[in-house]
């Protein structure tokens, strides 16, 4: 089986790292990642410039691809040739914080899998709940451990056409995880708010900060397992019809 | 009531001009739309470098703020308190294509209008099925007259809470258009391909090409609404759960 890594923290992350060379022991696993960090970038489709791609060298010495599109365009180049030999799966991460709730759409990781599940192959996108300003020291390793074994089932046993795999793994060593649990997706809480400066010529800029974002921990969702101690894996689809409202809307005089 | 109104294609774009125009009629608008083109940028929370925002005057003389954010970025500075007034509602477009099936989670039209539901006010999203290569010399007044109509309805009797109106408008003149169909994501057809070529000092670099996006016209989706000459609002979630085969991956030893 021939296993697309990418992610959105850029090729040369501990957590790209991590994941390829574990899931080089259940099958061939090659790497096209973006050049640089694109959190929160999106689900993007570059169209309007051209795409370099060189070959870099990883820290363990094994070869990748880097491309300066972002994640999806990753996964796209890969998928559309670039990479000759057919593709089976992407996994994507492992990125250094949660994709809980609502950042399903903002996030690179996530969206690398959306991109695979839209070319006819499984996405799994993987996660780690790490403490905040901690990533230089991470562990990826349990999680990378529990990619792989999620990786490896989804190969033996194909996921439902058009589902891509959302897995998110609480920051504990591997013993002291719970288990698996399949969730929906929760509701994160953002607490941006507007930071106003002005620069050395007099001129105003704006950072979006703010506090890092919490959940609620709910029961039977994304964030509420990953709380308790659980691996999480969200099935996600590609179809946002808010199906339950339908008929309310179809009821009203729209004229 | 007061309007924010932004867009994928830039502050300066025809579609957003008359939109905002129209508009006016129902409500006060304010303009915070991107200062280029972010067509299939996703949903972009920038954080890793500020953004400027700057004041323009459009081609009928009238006020706009642009940023140098995605769509998406500029919904969230706006609301974030860039723009003081409290503001009720955001519309964003009018694109100069559709957004149907799985553009919807590529689309800055689209994601702009998700933002906006994040952050607790209801959006709109307009698009129109121009045909190709023709966008010098659209008519944006019908679909800017019938984006009037939505959201004056919408501003009078509120959207469910978390549900944003994604709204392809046909290419056709207003009494061509058959009337207004409430519709499911329909199922895009990609036809990308990999275009390779050398630059001037032997490197290669890769367009995302091929031909332009076909769509099942399938009644009871947003392709075929528009396909068959009506109106399409589709309301999507910003909850991407695949419900349905929450219960099969249950049953599945993943251990």
């Amino acid at each position: 089986m021939h296993i697309l890594v990418t992610n959105d923290d850029g090729v040369y992350a501990p957590g790209l790292l991590a994941l390829a060379q574990t899931l080089r022991k259940i099958g061939k696993v090659s790497i096209l990642a973006p050049d640089q960090n694109w959190s929160a970038s999106g689900h993007v489709k570059t169209m309007h410039r051209p795409l370099r791609v060189k070959q870099v060298v990883l820290a363990d010495g094994s070869q990748a691809l880097a491309s300066d599109g972002a994640p999806s365009d990753c996964v796209a180049l890969a998928l559309l040739g670039l990479i000759e030999e057919k593709i089976d799966l992407v996994v994507s991460g492992i990125n250094p914080n949660a994709n809980i709730g609502h950042d399903v759409t903002y996030s690179g990781t996530v969206t690398a899998a959306m991109e695979a599940v839209i070319n006819g192959i499984p996405g799994i996108a993987v996660s780690l709940d790490s403490p905040e300003n901690h990533h230089a020291h991470l562990d990826y390793q349990p999680a990378a451990n529990l990619a792989s074994q999620i990786t490896h089932h989804v190969l033996q046993k194909p996921l439902p056409t058009g589902v891509l795999l959302n897995v998110n793994v609480p920051y504990l060593p591997l013993d002291k995880i719970k288990g698996i649990k399949i969730t929906r997706q929760g509701l994160r809480v953002y607490r941006d708010s507007l930071d106003k400066r002005v620069d050395p010529r007099g001129r105003p800029y704006y950072w979006i900060g703010g506090e890092a974002p919490t959940a609620i921990p709910e029961e039977g969702t994304d964030y509420g397992a990953i709380y308790a101690g659980y691996v999480s894996i969200t099935p996600l689809q590609l179809d946002l019809t808010a199906w339950n409202v339908i008929s309310e809307l179809e009821s009203r005089n729209w004229a």
